[in-house]
C-alpha cells in the first residue's frame, strides 16, 4: 500500500524536489504558507501557517499520515541572529506542537531536514571533515534551533516511540531554488541569468560541501524505501569546494560574469565538508559531479525565469 | 574594588549558598520571585518574575553589574516533559532576553549553572564517567533547555564578546535545600526528620555523582577570583554512589528509617559520574567526603525545620 507522506514546506526548495521524487509512489500532502507551484493532481495541498497549531491539526484529522517530512523553516542562517526569539518560537516551539500532534494522532515517523551547514558550527582543532559525532557549536541561532529540534525529536522517540530520521543536509543547490539570499551556486546562476553583478563575501577561500538537490531527494526516497529509522545522517557529497573554485567552475561551464567582493559575514564557518561514510554504509549513492549539477541548474533556471 | 554580582535565583538552593560564599567580598544583588530568607543588610534584593523582562531591566538600569550568575529555573527535570513549551518559554526565551539586556548594558560576564545531571542524558557505550566533550542526548526537556541555553551563551560570546562560564553541576546536596521533589539526599534526610517513609524509585542501583553544595560554592568563588572565563566545566565529586549506597551511608550516620520502593521513572539515566579532571586542572579542590556532607546537611535541616 502506498505510504501517505506529509511534507511541511512543500512549496520550498527542498519540499518541491522531494515531492517530484516521491509523488509517483506515495500519497503526498503538501503544507505551506502559499501555493506557488502549478497544480498537480497527484498531490493534496493544505495552506497554513506552521506556527498555528490548528492549521496543522486539520491535516492530521483528515488524513492518516505515515511519515511527516519536516522541511520548513521560518528563518535562514543569515537573518536568524537578528530575531532569536522569533526563531525559537516559530521553529522550535512550533515543532514541539507538531510532535505533540504526531503523538495525539499516532503518526509513526518524522524525517527532519536538519542543517549540516550550521549545526556543527565552530570546529575543534583543524578538522574540516565532520562526522555525525562531531561536537556542535553553532554560530547562528538557525543552527542552535535546528540542533534543539533534533534533541526534542530524540526525546519524543525515547519517551513516546515516534521514529525519526535526522538528515543533516550540506549546502544543496539545484532546481526550485530562487532565493537571492542563500545558496551560493543558485544565487550566482540567478545573477548571471539576470545580468547582475555577483557579490562575493570574504576572500573566496571559504570551503563548503555543495550537494546537488536531486542527489538529496533520491537519498531520502531510498532511505524511506529501506525503512531506515532512528539515525542521524549527514547528507553531503563529501567533497569541498571554495567559493573561488565554484566561481571558476561556473565560469568554465557558463562563461564570464561580473563580481563584487565584500567583507566576510561573521556567521560563516571557515571550512567544512560533511563526512558521508555513514550514509554510504547504508545506501551506496553515486553523487552527481558538480559540473553536471551546475549545468543542469543553470538550464533549469534559464527555462524557469 | 568589590565586584557587583547579580544572582538570579538568589532565594533558591544554589543561589542562597552562593550568596553566603560571596557576600563578604562582593556586592550581591539577589533576584527571585519571593524573598523567603531573613533580611541580610549585605545584599540587595529585587523581587521579580524571570519571564518579565522589565523586572530584570530595572536591575541593570540601577546597578553596574560585573557578573550575572544564572542559577534560576522554572522547571525541574521530573516535571519538564509535561509542559515543554512552558519550559522553553520561561527558561530558554527568558535567558535570551537576559543576554540581550547584558548586551544593552555592557555586562561583561555570565556564569550559567547548567546541569551535569541532565545535559549528557543517554550515554554512548558503557561509559559512565563523562568529560565535558561527551555527546549530549538529554532525556528530559530540562536538559535540552539547559543545553540550548549553553549554545546561545557560546553564540553571544562569539558574536558580542560576553564572557561566560558554563558550570555543569552534578547532583548537589546540602543546606538551604528543602524540596520534596528532587535531590535524593536532602529528600531522604527531610523525610527522616519528619518521621515519614522514604520513597525509592527503582531497584536502588542508579548511580549518581553527589556533590556537597559547600564544595560547589567554594569552587564558584575560586573560579571568579581566578577570573576563569569562556570554559564549560563539570562540577562534580568524580565519585559515584548508588541509591542503595546512599541509603546505607545515611543509615550508618543517622539511624534506621522506613522505605517504600516504587517503579523507576523513565527520565532516569542508569549511571553516571562527572569527570572533574578539567576542574581539578584549573583549581585543585579537595571535596568533602560524603559522610561529613550528609551529617552537616542533617544537622542543618534539623536546626532549620
Amino acid at each position: 500500500m502506498k505510504k501517505t507522506i506529509l511534507i511541511l514546506g512543500g512549496e520550498g526548495f527542498i519540499g518541491r524536489n522531494l515531492i517530484d521524487e516521491l509523488k509517483d509512489n506515495c500519497n503526498i500532502i503538501s503544507f505551506d504558507l502559499e501555493k506557488n507551484a502549478k497544480s498537480d493532481d497527484k498531490i493534496t495541498f493544505y495552506k497554513g501557517n506552521f506556527t498555528f497549531q490548528q492549521d496543522l491539526e486539520i491535516i492530521f484529522k483528515e488524513n492518516k499520515i505515515d511519515i511527516v517530512i519536516h522541511a520548513l523553516s521560518t528563518t535562514i542562517p543569515s537573518n536568524s541572529n537578528a530575531n532569536i526569539i522569533y526563531d525559537i518560537n516559530s521553529n522550535l516551539v512550533a515543532t514541539i506542537e507538531l510532535l505533540d500532534l504526531m503523538r495525539k494522532y499516532s503518526t509513526p515517523k518524522i524525517i527532519f531536514i536538519s542543517s549540516g551547514g550550521t549545526v556543527y558550527g565552530l570546529l575543534d582543532h583543524e578538522q574540516s571533515v565532520v562526522t555525525e559525532n562531531q561536537a556542535t557549536n553553532p554560530i547562528c541561532s538557525y543552527g542552535i534551533v535546528k540542533l534543539s529540534i533534533e534533541k526534542y525529536i530524540y526525546l519524543y522517540n525515547y519517551l513516546y516511540g515516534i521514529n525519526y530520521l535526522v538528515l543533516r543536509f550540506a549546502n544543496p543547490y539545484g532546481r526550485y531554488h530562487k532565493s537571492d539570499k542563500q545558496g551560493l551556486i543558485n544565487v550566482i546562476l540567478n545573477k548571471i541569468i539576470n545580468h547582475e553583478t555577483v557579490t562575493i563575501w570574504g576572500d573566496g577561500s571559504t570551503v563548503r560541501d555543495y550537494v546537488y538537490i536531486n542527489d538529496c531527494s533520491s537519498i531520502v526516497r531510498n532511505l524511506i524505501e529501506k525503512n531506515i529509522s532512528n539515525e542521524t545522517i549527514n547528507i553531503g557529497s563529501g567533497v569541498g569546494y571554495s567559493i573561488n573554485d565554484i566561481l571558476k567552475i561556473i565560469e568554465k561551464q557558463i562563461g564570464n560574469f561580473k563580481t563584487n567582493r565584500l567583507e566576510t559575514r561573521d556567521f560563516d564557518v571557515p571550512s567544512f565538508i560533511l563526512d558521508n561514510s555513514k550514509l554510504q554504509s547504508i545506501i551506496n549513492h553515486t553523487f552527481t559531479n558538480i559540473e553536471e549539477g551546475v549545468n543542469n541548474t543553470y538550464n533549469w533556471l534559464k527555462n524557469n525565469e
